[in-house]
């Protein structure tokens, strides 16, 4: 508290990101990083960056970034929007898209940082109940809204939810914008890029943090209706012209180009999704269906809070939350098989039963 | 205009930052970027960030900079704010410190963005006129206000205030936040930070963008009082908790620990600024006795805007602001000395007059 400070920032509650421990010995499952480096082709055209070029400004279009993700999705470059991490995108998406009379709708099991959001740009909100398999519940969006805003799939759940229910709630929701999170949709659900051309409230998300393994290069964006776009250049204009970086843009388009790489990496990534939820099933975890590469589970025998604790004396980190209906789920970031082969037989010390002697 | 649109989105007219040309031909003198290189070491340092941890986030505290900004300023971590660029740590600034009921004070002539920030964040704000000299006037902040700020020295006249001014109106100005925008202070003013210590409210605000070379890597700073720049870390965290990638935390700290590749460049720039302010001097130009790395003169017998239209062609791009006060003024960058030799070579042909055959 003090004097100085605008009545705002006595308000607000920042949003707590998982720990990025300085030490290189922990095994770090806790904030959904990719286990597998960035393509080489990325490390190359970013070799080119460094260079008596760093004295001048960057592109403050990002034109390179919006043309190749144009060209991948048969759109225009006003079509794209490009931010420095997608969470500056959903920031620009909050104050520019989503500042109404009428609440934002979002889920009440869903990635906490769109609460702290609406508290920065005074926006009103309501959270609609996820179902009791923790399902994001398409039919709780019908009442009157200032926006919907969801991750596909969920945040820290990795329920997907379908194409065909995204368009159902897009033919009912016409009135406010839709905004879809997918910051994990290339590790398995379907995307909605393709709706973009059919309904011009649609706002897609994404980031080359997860799939791309670009969490250090901070970029991530918005695909949407040309006139969604203009709002959000509109705002980043009036904070700050040039959010990414030389290195941002050239490694973020060369990440994009190289397909073969993406494609390689989610695929393991997703080979190893589905071994470790089985191996974990067989240890009797409840374990979701994650479409994300995170693996959300609770046991029932063992309390959350504890195994994370009992976890990170093993050197293993994971994430817990301590919310209402997942206090008792750890969220688990799939790693490389031996990484996960090191959970499991952390985990398999600390479940096995006392003995008898 | 648009349906979906925040309502605010229709009141903000974006900053519009100078030209960012992607030809390479031009002698760019319009943004007012370094004409030398970053460091060597800061180009070493920055190869190492091209690794596989790119996949991992960055640090969200940016503490390698703060601790070396601590270091050299005999202050703590907790001093210091780092940002995307300074123009993202002024637009916290003014949304953590300066959104009050009563206006906030920036001079009538002064950087552009100001104005922007306050629509943004719905901000009031009064002009303080500049002299007849394009002076800031210090007597002229003495009204009630919910914060004042003005680049030191000012944008974009290269005017600087003295430290003794400083004082004396931080002295008076004890109940509202006083912010320094000290972007061009390297070249020759008397920065601020020394007060830091005495004046509870009082920010200074620099950047690696211009007297380090960085402007491709975006990282600006913010030095105050722990208490003002915790107002900003709660807003950072409800926005982005990673704004620096691992790019900017590592190239950041190895320039400012290179402080003879500092010193050596900034001097350099300074000789060549008080040099070229001679000849246009002598070539008639009225030039205002900048302490920045770039000139703002006019000419008493040619249109201003004309004369950058007429370098243009000649391949050379300068500033014009059509703005109230300045129209008949251009902001020359301070080049290398071979880029200010064909500016006046340029500027001779264009100011020859007809022969009179």
């Amino acid at each position: 508290m003090n004097q100085y400070w605008s009545p705002l920032v006595h308000n607000i509650t920042p949003y707590t990101p998982g720990e990025q421990p300085k030490l290189d010995n922990l095994i770090k499952l806790n904030t959904n990083e990719n286990p597998y480096p960035p393509s080489p082709k990325v490390l190359e055209a970013l070799r080119g960056e460094i260079a008596d070029s760093l004295r001048l400004y960057p592109d403050p279009n990002a034109d390179r970034v919006k043309a190749v993700l144009a060209a991948m999705h048969a759109l225009t470059p006003q079509h794209i929007f490009a931010g420095n991490g997608s969470d500056e995108v959903l920031a620009f998406i909050f104050q520019a898209l989503l500042k109404h009379d009428r609440p934002v709708l979002f889920p009440d099991v869903t990635y906490s940082f769109y609460p702290v959001y609406c508290r920065l740009y005074e926006i009103k909100y309501q959270a609609v109940p996820v179902t009791a398999g923790l399902d994001i519940n398409i039919d709780g969006y019908q009442c009157q809204n200032g926006g919907i805003i969801f991750p596909n799939p969920n945040a820290p759940t990795g329920l997907p939810v379908s194409r065909a229910d995204i368009e159902r709630l897009l033919a009912r929701n016409t009135e406010s914008v839709v905004v879809l999170d997918e910051a994990y949709v290339d590790f398995g659900a379907e995307s909605s890029v393709p709706l973009v051309q059919k309904y011009p409230n649609l706002v897609v998300v994404q980031t080359l943090s997860k799939a791309y393994s670009l969490a250090g290069l901070r970029v991530g964006f918005a695909i949407g209706h040309p006139e969604l776009m203009e709002a959000l250049e509109r705002v980043k204009n009036s904070f700050n012209s040039y959010p990414l970086s030389r290195f941002a843009i050239t490694g973020a388009t060369a990440a994009l180009e190289d397909r073969d790489y993406f494609e390689k990496t989610r695929q393991q990534v997703i080979r190893t999704r589905d071994t470790l939820g089985l191996r974990l099933a067989e240890m009797g975890f409840s374990v979701l269906p994650s479409k994300a590469n995170f693996i959300f589970a609770r046991h029932p025998y063992h309390n959350a809070r504890d195994l994370a604790e009992r976890l990170r004396k093993r050197s293993v980190i994971v994430r817990h939350f301590s919310l209402p209906k997942i206090e008792q789920y750890l969220r688990i970031t799939v790693g490389t098989d031996r990484q996960c082969a090191a959970l499991l037989s952390a985990l398999t010390e600390i479940l096995a039963p006392p003995s008898l002697s």
